[in-house]
Order: structure tokens, then sequence, then C-alpha cells
């Protein structure tokens, strides 16, 4: 639909990554740029404006690598939890968000790949990124993307509709076209390192760089000794439909924070990609706000499939073990509930 | 600060509820206007835009009560698990957001009053209200208010910031004024009743009109029994401060579908409104996307009291035993889990 339709005409002027620019690894620190790198931190962290050395390093990468005019505003847009959020305007009436974050470019990298293979997609909305890269002015680096007209209504069906023609879509990856799983490059689940190097079979990928990751991560001996058990035990999750796991692109991150909507079109960002079973991008559910008319438009198009309910306790494993390892707390719980109940249903 | 001071220049010449309009009860049914009534029903459950009667009648409501000129444009702008959403320009340039249910108009009666009191405290940006009511020519009901620019990007500490000082303003029903909990109507949390009748004690009333209330709808006898255990042991919690505890104006409902930033100020929207102990505000937590610097923020101005984190399993537990009644599945195990480890620290 037209709506919906990502607008592509830029794509033949914008570079998408400029690898030349794209130096992971080379932060700049010591000497001169010492006090610069400290200040443009505190901004960050008192969600104050950028420093000047990084705007005027930001309105010359517009200018100069994205062919879109000369900067004539630039205005913050909102901090979240390790980025500062800008929208700027060019004398050419281009409309432009960028995030100025501390870390190097790797998250960002992540960002972009994962928004660009949803974007290619062309089924479900979703911002196209222009740049992304490290900071040479201060340590720190940055995404530039479309700025989009979101508010937070959007139609329930829609955004079903839109999700399952995406989890439908042929992948563009010839690993993903050759029916195997992950991604181009690994990226981040929030802030957590999200291993995407590709296998054969989903249950094995699951196992392996989802499941057990995150129960390393804990480093939590009760969580561990009984998600080792249970993923002994995993294929009898997937008897009814392991013939039917093909590769999906998933958002993987999908709670209603990632979700938005423009002129009523559902619009999803901040993902973080890979290829897997599409019922995998259920495990945030418990938070996405997913109406009656949400699971109705996605059933039409990938109907539910046997143990669909046990599997999607699973998949919300993996997020609440992740949780657990960024914010602690009462995820522990949770984990430990999920954990309990699967091994007691698989005896 | 201005950028974030709810705008109130209509409200002189707009009444915000117009009592001979609201007639709830009287809801039209039978003879002529039967079929209009499934008419317009399935409209809103196949997410189409509106029966015509019903813009008709909307945009009579527009003219005729709120004095901001004739309607030129109307827009579907999304639907919700029980409305159906639009966006309304008029010929004064005034644009306006409309919601339309089939429900009565108890729900938006709630709406109006919460994000009116809300409105009123002059803390944090919530749209104002402008008019609610029973629609004539279908049956169902509709509540319009300002448009806001939303955007999903908002600053995390501004956010804190704000809700602390909506926690911390003065409470403008006389009632709560005097110390008493609850709310000047009871209203909904999500589709489920919420009652919220005046008392002197908030722990009482936490216990008989949030718990309790929420533990009798479950019709589980294995969290009732338990419940009302835990009622029994609830002063414990609140030992330390027992005496600090005042009636804060609360969202009651803040989970991130219900936050949203303008111009990167965060504005907050579908309350649950009523007079309680601030720290119920955080039972929607899990769910809340708020980074530290939320924590920071709220906490400069309202420092983290001691038990803070077991009195916040008690709020959760109201809110996972409120999703296990309105959606089932995997909520019982959390509401489950928060019982048993309360009592178990309660012993």
């Amino acid at each position: 639909m037209p709506q919906n339709s990502p607008n592509r005409s830029w794509t033949t002027s914008i570079t998408f990554v400029a690898p030349s620019f794209v130096r992971i690894g080379s932060l700049i620190s010591g000497g001169k740029n010492s006090q610069r790198v400290d200040k443009s931190w505190s901004c960050v962290k008192r969600c104050r404006p950028m420093a000047n050395a990084t705007t005027d390093e930001l309105e010359k990468v517009i200018h100069e690598r994205l062919d879109v005019g000369k900067v004539t505003a630039m205005t913050r847009a909102g901090t979240s939890g390790w980025a500062v959020m800008h929208r700027a305007t060019t004398d050419t009436g281009k409309r432009l968000f960028i995030k100025v974050s501390r870390e190097d470019a790797s998250m960002f990298q992540g960002e972009a790949q994962g928004l660009s293979a949803m974007f290619d997609t062309q089924t479900i909305r979703v911002p196209e990124v222009f740049q992304y890269g490290q900071l040479s002015s201060v340590q720190g680096s940055y995404i530039i993307m479309e700025a989009l007209d979101l508010s937070p209504i959007y139609d329930q069906g829609e955004l079903g509709r839109q999700l399952a023609r995406l989890h439908l879509a042929d992948p563009v990856l010839p690993e993903a076209h050759q029916g195997r799983f992950g991604f181009s490059i690994d990226n981040t689940i929030g802030a957590t390192p999200q291993p995407n190097g590709w296998m054969e079979d989903w249950v094995s990928f699951f196992r392996e760089r989802r499941l057990k990751h995150q129960l390393l991560l804990t480093g939590d001996s009760g969580l561990i000794d009984r998600g080792n058990r249970l993923c002994l035990r995993l294929n009898d999750l997937f008897d009814d439909i392991k013939d039917d796991i093909k590769p999906s692109l998933l958002h993987g991150d999908l709670w209603s924070g990632n979700i938005s909507g423009e002129y009523a079109a559902p619009v999803i960002f901040d993902p973080a990609c890979y290829y897997g079973h599409h019922e995998a991008d259920f495990g945030m559910s418990w938070c996405g706000g997913f109406a009656s008319g949400f699971w109705e438009g996605y059933h039409d198009l990938i109907p539910r499939a046997p143990r669909f309910e046990q599997r999607q306790k699973l998949y919300q494993l993996y997020h609440f073990l992740n949780h657990y390892n960024l914010f602690g707390g009462g995820y522990y719980g949770m984990a430990d509930l999920i954990l309990d109940q699967l091994l007691k249903e698989l005896q």
C-alpha cells in the first residue's frame, strides 16, 4: 500500500554506510582530545545539548556526505538510556533524525544493518538510515536517519499483517536464503551483545546463540543448571513444526517502546534483527501492547501453529534473562518461573 | 518551563464536560437504531472508518459545543483494543483528537476526569480534554481532546522530574486535600473496573480497592487464599513510612504505551487516575522503559524510601493480577510468583 511504503527516493543519491568513515575500534583518546571526550560524555549523562565540536562535525558529515544541503537547524529531541537524540533540517528542506552515543559505532552498525534489512523488504515502515560512523572530534558515534512524523496511534490489525509480511518476505542475505539462521553481523539486544553467527538449524541456533549466551551472562548457577537441562529438551517443543521453520527476518526487540505510528500506519524501529523462527519475534509480547486485532491480523497470514503458547514462553525466557542481565531485580523471578514451568511441562 | 506547560488558552471558551450531554446509562437500542448500532460496531471491530451517522454527529458536537469552527477534515488515526481514533481539523485551524467506542461513556468519563486532574496540576504535559459523551446516532460514546504533535522521543530525566512534581502537587479534590485516598469517580484499568471510593488510610485502600478487588475477579482460590494472607501482613511493608504517605495524584497506568514526547518534552495519557501513595505509580515499571536518567530525575525530587523495592513488587502484583484478569496466560505465573515471594519475605 502506497501509504505504508518506505520512501526510497533518496537511495540513489545517499550512501547508506560509508565504509571509509566507519572506523570501529579507532576511538580517539588521550592528548588534546581527552577533555573534549569527558565534556561530551557529561553532556550525554546530563541530557544537555551536544558539545559544539560534535554539532560541527555532524553538520559537516551531513553537508559533505549526504548531499542534502546545509543544516539550518538542529534541536535536541530527547535522550534514551545511552544516546542523545537530535532533529536537523537542511536548507533543501530535508529533515533528519540523529542519535549520538559515547559508545563506539558497533551498536549503530547493528541498528543500521537491521533497519536497512527490514527497509529492503518493503513490507513494514521503518526509518531509512543514511549514515552512521565514529565521531572524530569526541569519543562517540552517531547514526543519521530520516525523521518520521510519529504518533503513538496506529492500526493494530495493520501492524499484525505487516509484521507477518516481514516474516514471510524472501530473505535477501544469501545465507538466510539458503536456509541458515543468524545475521550478517553480531548486534545488541538492549546493551547486551547478541551473537548472530550463522547456523544450519534453528533449535541449535536458539540454544547456543540465545539461551546459553544469556544464561552464562547471569553467572547464576541455579539458572544455568536448569537452563542447561531445558536446552537438552528443547527439540521437544519443535516436534510438530520442525520441518516448517524457515529463516524469517525478525525485528528482534518488538516491544511497545519500539512501535509507533505515522499517519496511523505502524512503524517499527530500534531493532535487534536476525533471521530466525518467526514466533521468536513475540518474546517481548508481555510488553507489546498487542490488542486482539493485532493477533487476528498476524494469524490471518501466518496461522498459529501447535504449541505456539509453549514456545512463546521459551522465547520470552530469552528476553527475561536479558532483562535480568541488564536491570537485575524482579526479572530474575520471571526467568526462574518460566524455566520451572517449561522443565515441568517437558518432563 | 514554558515548553512543557499545557496550553490553557481554550479553557475559558470550551466546556470541559457538558453534563446535559453526558447521559450515562441512557444507551439507545432497539427500534430503528438497532441496525445502525450493529453497523457502527462492525466498523469498530474491523477498524474501518466511522459510520456516516457518527461522523455527522461528531461534526455537529464540535461545531455547536466547542466553539472552534466547522470540521473541514476528519481522518482515521488508528485503533486500540476497544476504540477507533480520528483526527479532525476545523476551519479555524484547530486540531482535535477523537476516540469513539462502542461502550457507554463511563470509560471516557474516567479518562476525561483523570486527564483533567493531571492537566490542572500544570506539572506534566497531558492532552487537554474538551468534551466527552454518549453518541445518540449509534450505540457508543466519544471523547474529544486536543491533538498533540507526539513522537516517541522524550527526555527521560524530564519525565522523572515532572512525574515527581505531579506526585508532589497539592491535591485539588477536597477529599484528597484532607488526606484521603481515592478519586472523584470509579474508573477503569485497561477494561477492568477500578473502584476509587475514598478511604482514610492508604494501606486499607490498597488492600480493599486494589488487591482484594482484583483477587476476587480472578476467581482462583489459590491466588485468593494467598492474597488474603498477604493482605493480613500488608502493614509490615509500610512500617518505615506510614506517617509519610500523602495522597498523590497518580497516572495509574504508567507503561511505555501511555508515555510519549512532544518536541522532546514528555507527555502522558490514557490514565487510570486516583490519589494514592506515589510509589504505586511504578506498578507498571516492568513495562515502562524507564532508563537510569528517569530514576535519577524522579529521586532527585522524591528520595527513594526504605523497602521501595519490596513495595514495588506489591504494586506490580496489582497490575499482574489485572493483566491476568484481562489476558490470562503467563500473567498468572507472575502474580503467583510475587505472591509467593512477598509471603516468604513477610513471614
